[in-house]
């Protein structure tokens, strides 16, 4: 339909297939967060329902896309890995990434009550989305390790700056305390001042939220009433260090092509 | 922060950087919506709140970025032109897309209830998204008037199909009878066998909708309490024939740079 | 042929097709011209010989693609404007720029012994290219505009530059006369201390080179033996000012879609 | 210099940086070499000379960018691999291209005298270009394949057709002496017809030419006047077999990052 002499003007159109055989990344992130996360009164330094949000969301979009591989996600942003020889909408740019932050923003709307039942949007969020090639193994585990370092410092900083902060100092005075400071100095102020040892804090904090399928067990009886534990395939979110090659080891499945 | 020796896959990121002074369109479509408007049970061949809702939407979008000269919708989607010389996100294609599809998203599903009351969401509907360029201002009124055509066979086309529908055909029967038919010969069913005026039908099922700033005529009182008439510019949504010269006559700042 | 199980690298290969309906201007450039120039002698400021031999190469690509509308020239570099709605290889990227450029320089070898008799080639010339999109007439004037003006700045620096060293002065010293100096100060040394004006010098020079198809009067005798005079396309180079109107004024077929 | 009003024209150029720590392979081909292959009375079915020629033009790109690794050349084509990490021009696609192409195209017509001295160029020939990305070693290497298996399979036919025609057929006779003949039936009609072992044919033809630096054993004398070998790197061009695991053994270094 629409046959007229005006379609034409489709010759415009242009598509932007990424490189076969290489590893793709979609990464989207909330615009204006720390607005939006003032407006909504989401916790210093970390909300939980905030994070739960998100990770609710991004499994649904895992779920959706049989061709995502492994998710990573760190306050208001997460990453989408794609397997190397994805052929999902023929690898078109701007199909990937329009996708995947619809949906992703969708989800976010539609399950925001029931992480926020006491407040209501007050208005519409939004993400926005890239797409990353990565042609390498080594490249892309560089990325999500790039992810996870920066899930830590931005961590670190954060706990110590609002213990300061709820501790009685000005904004100002907790900026000043932490500027220069490595993360030696911040753990110290952590132990010292707050009697808090960071790495006792949730690992959802420390490490983000990573989405992958692995094998769980799961137990159940067979025909005589015997509990048996069987070896399943499921989706599931863990807080775990991905820098390490041993989550690696244990997962080869991960970086199959 | 997160300076870390990871940092380097940044260099894998990739910009386009749209042309300058041309311009810009970004098109943004229902995923899957024959099934969505099935699930949601859309009233056939055309769901006043499906559309009031998608209208919605976009005035939300047309509001929010300021270089947004004119928008145009028909059934599940929607097409938002940019000003020539915008620099919104400095022309990125990936930001403009991903930032107007994710608020579109995340309006339709924040309004639904208000269009929607009797029925929650079954699942969280997707968008996906598209820029495209247009060099002169003939290429941009040839593209609206190709989705304005598109908008006027696909509804005449639907109007006469589902009046045979529910008059008793079946869908595949309906289908024959309309088989290689022209414009005249659905009017005449139109009329001859439903008694109805396809001219007289609502113009938004007709012409689509289109979203502008326009001079509305605003009535007020002075301070002697006397009734007057000022201009003013608002935003609006009609539902008027684009193709013809005359709409561009009316508002020929829509066209300057 | 070669239909073997690696022909699928094939699908590693991207073609950029270039918009639609719009000027497209590839320019080439010598690479490492002052190298070169030095190398083989050429005169300064202008060596006469070696534009000539651009020109001639420029009209052979000019002759060889016909969908070049004109073609500017000043010092190493061309610019050749293919018209607007030109499908010239599918307007791809790629070949077009490197059919340009190697047709050029295939041509600059061939025909170097035309105008440097006395000396042969030291070692193989190359120039680079790229291909620039602009929507509108405005800015494709502009365009060359900018290379004209390009051309007269460095021809009267140079000009004024090559006088003074003549004259006895260091390359150093000539440049810290010349700087921070004007246009009205270098014609002023030039006609004060060298009695030149600067607007009595070859066109060619002051002004590069234009290369277009335009009508010339051709004189012939009729049957009769009676003298005739006939207006006939030809490929012209001309050195006029490209910047005033009244040069397209007189040719408005250059912009002609 | 030229810092003219007309200068915000370059904002519409446009630069495609290719991915970086990823194979780059630039291809040469000639244009219209059929046409001028019979102009310049090309030898049939192969023509040392143009091989040479192009071996000879191939190895002045080769030794002029460091960065390139390894080169392969057959018939009227010549591929040019980047090594990974190369930042040659800043990756940037066009620069890439077109100074292969000009630089070889240069060649081409510089030392033409010395491979045809005899004939001169009737006209200017010229190569297009283009350059494509391959994310891992095996792609590059099925790269290399594809055309090594090219070079043989053209070269067979092409063997087999000119001895037909040699021997009297017409040229129509030869090809539907050829049709739907594997090669197993192309050697048969060699050998019995013309008693020629294709095996024995010169390596260039049957297996292209490569270029790279290897260690080459160079003997001298040493102070004493003794014969003494030493290994030395050095340019050479090869017609071995690329296809096998034994070549890559040989020389490691070529997929070294």
């Amino acid at each position: 339909m629409a046959n007229s002499k005006y379609e034409y003007v489709r010759q415009f159109e242009r598509e932007n297939r990424l490189l076969p055989d290489i590893w793709l990344v979609v990464r989207i992130d909330g615009q204006g967060f720390h607005k939006f996360s003032a407006a909504h009164n989401f916790e210093k330094p970390n909300d939980i329902r905030a994070l739960q949000l998100m990770n609710h969301c991004a499994q649904k979009v895992f779920d959706h896309i049989a061709d995502i591989r492994l998710a990573y996600g760190e306050s208001d942003e997460y990453s989408f890995v794609f397997r190397k020889n994805s052929t999902y909408y023929n690898r078109r740019e701007c199909k990937l990434i329009s996708s995947v932050v619809s949906l992703f923003t969708s989800c976010y709307v539609l399950y925001w009550s029931q992480y926020f039942p006491d407040q209501a949007l007050k208005y519409p969020p939004s993400f926005d989305g890239r797409v990353v090639c990565y042609p390498c193994d080594k490249h892309l585990r560089d990325y999500l390790n790039w992810r996870q370092v920066d899930c830590h410092i931005n961590n670190l900083y954060n706990t110590t700056f609002w213990a300061l902060v709820k501790s009685g100092k000005t904004e100002t005075e907790a900026e000043e305390t932490l500027r220069g400071t490595f993360s030696a100095d911040k753990n110290e102020i952590l132990f010292s001042q707050f009697g808090t040892n960071y790495n006792n804090l949730p690992p959802i904090f420390r490490k983000g939220s990573i989405i992958l399928q692995d094998f769980v067990e799961v137990e159940s009886n067979d025909k005589h009433g015997n509990p048996v534990v069987k070896r399943k395939k499921k989706t599931v979110v863990i807080h775990e260090d991905l820098i390490k090659q041993k989550f690696w080891n244990q997962r080869s499945f991960l970086l199959d092509p």
